[in-house]
């Protein structure tokens, strides 16, 4: 029998997370409709996905079951979105695209964008913990909310997000470099295969810890692709402004390293994700040529 | 046995909440520094801890030790503490003064202000799914999180936030004002009492409504009193700018009905949240004080 190629994998998981975020944000036609309709706009109908296609690819290798996966492919899509809209803001980043149309502040209004990020987080937070939704076992959902908590906070996300506004205009070491990425990027990337792999009880302590590594190493992969892609790519690819880092004058990889030395770091950390694995054996296919994907995307 | 005054279990309960939120806050000498100053700067040392104070006298009320309620006292104090910087923002509000110090983002700055603000809101979410907080059984833990999730999102705080700026300078309704107060404040007071329910396992179900409606009517006293502050008080008493409903055009209770209508308004929310205390009998004592205390209070 033969597997589908990655892409067509790809394009299901996509209309599979788009259809569950479409259950979940709540509806326009109830109120207050201005701020939920505000929170579709920055949700729905655009993106990568690359987060809960994480999700959704680590539980396939794991063997759970997709409607499982949905809750926290949603929920860590959701945290996702909320921290583009705040990184949009004029207070930060201060930009007017975003996965291709105007970001949300432009197309409502700042109020509108601080509430709608407000609110997209704790509508992660309230999805994971429905009896509904997510793994049965209530231990489980609880680690899953730990795990994604403690990635989008000041030891993750959060606190990455402060560092890069803090570093703006100054040169940083690779290390430093390194570990601003990891926190704002890579932990929440982590904790995408993080959480499909609590949905798997009794996991073996060597899959468990490939895995852990595997993300580690693609978040940081991710980045630094993002980071090569701000330089070599188009605004109207990326969805959003091309050379963005350099104007406001950002600590990137290739910033610091030239750009082959960080399309080689990439292609490293991706070999080594895929290295990471190998306690997987076949079952860890599918995780491998997304480590791929993920440097060699051209947005 | 002579019971200690209402006042003194009030100052017990907040010297405990500020001991439990400096243990949950992250430490300044940790990176990323300044987000965690910022944190402690906005939660600790100032405030009613009216929150706080509702979930451990309920908690008192229906026999649950302090220690469990610490986690949910201190997660609603983070949401509360979020919005309020939120709020405070030049997008929004626009204040200067909080908690009798100057507003977050004007001691520090707006960035930071958003940022410490998200990171609040996640720290509490955080902060409910560990294992060593809030009440040992994992389905209750769930409910309390899914709880304040939901009192916090749009059909409570987040909603009512966007309802409020919509409604700045346009006349409301007596009941579209009620509605607006029941989800900006109503929702995440009534989460307090009932997040102190979910940790007491088979609660009479007279209870649990007595203390559902009880809820209610003073998450509505509540806010009523802090309109009629707004326009009697003084901002040094009430550690806010006084007067700034109605410098920000801001539909308010004494606005619509005028200052003794609206005191009478509040003392009657009083009595009815009293009233449906009735099943839980000597019990509900405290509760009853802390009713009369909200719409008595002079801050």
């Amino acid at each position: 029998m033969n597997e589908p190629p990655l892409t067509s994998l790809i394009e299901g998981y996509s209309l599979r997370v788009e259809k569950a975020l479409e259950r979940y944000l709540p509806i326009v036609a109830e109120p207050p409709e201005r701020l939920h309709a505000a929170m579709r706009y920055a949700v729905l109908g655009g993106g990568k996905r690359i987060r809960p296609l994480q999700v959704y690819l680590t539980g396939e290798a794991l063997g759970i079951e997709p409607a499982v996966l949905d809750g926290p492919a949603c929920a860590v899509e959701m945290i996702h979105a909320y921290s583009l809209i705040h990184d949009d803001l004029p207070a930060m980043d201060d930009d007017d695209i975003r996965r291709g149309k105007p970001t949300l502040h432009r197309a409502y209004d700042e109020a509108t964008a601080i509430l709608a990020g407000d609110a997209l987080q704790v509508l992660a937070f309230s999805v994971l913990s429905r009896p509904a939704s997510g793994p049965p076992d209530s231990r489980s959902k609880l680690a899953i909310i730990q795990c994604l908590a403690d990635a989008a906070g000041t030891s993750g996300m959060a606190g990455g997000q402060v560092v890069d506004i803090e570093a703006t205009g100054k040169v940083l070491s690779l290390g430093e470099l390194e570990q601003m990425h990891l926190l704002k990027t890579g932990r929440l990337i982590q904790a995408c295969v993080k959480m499909a792999a609590l949905c798997c009880p009794e996991l073996p302590t060597e899959v468990a810890l490939g895995l852990e590594q595997y993300s580690h190493d693609i978040g940081l992969a991710f980045q630094i692709k993002d980071d090569i892609l701000d330089v070599v790519g188009d605004s109207q690819t990326l969805g959003k402004t091309a050379g963005a880092d350099q104007a406001l004058e950002k600590a990137t990889y290739p910033g610091l390293v030239g750009l082959a030395a960080a399309e080689n770091k990439a292609a490293d950390l991706a070999r080594s994700a895929c290295a990471a694995l190998e306690p997987m054996g076949s079952k860890a296919e599918r995780l491998k040529e997304l480590a791929e994907y993920i440097v060699s995307r051209l947005r």
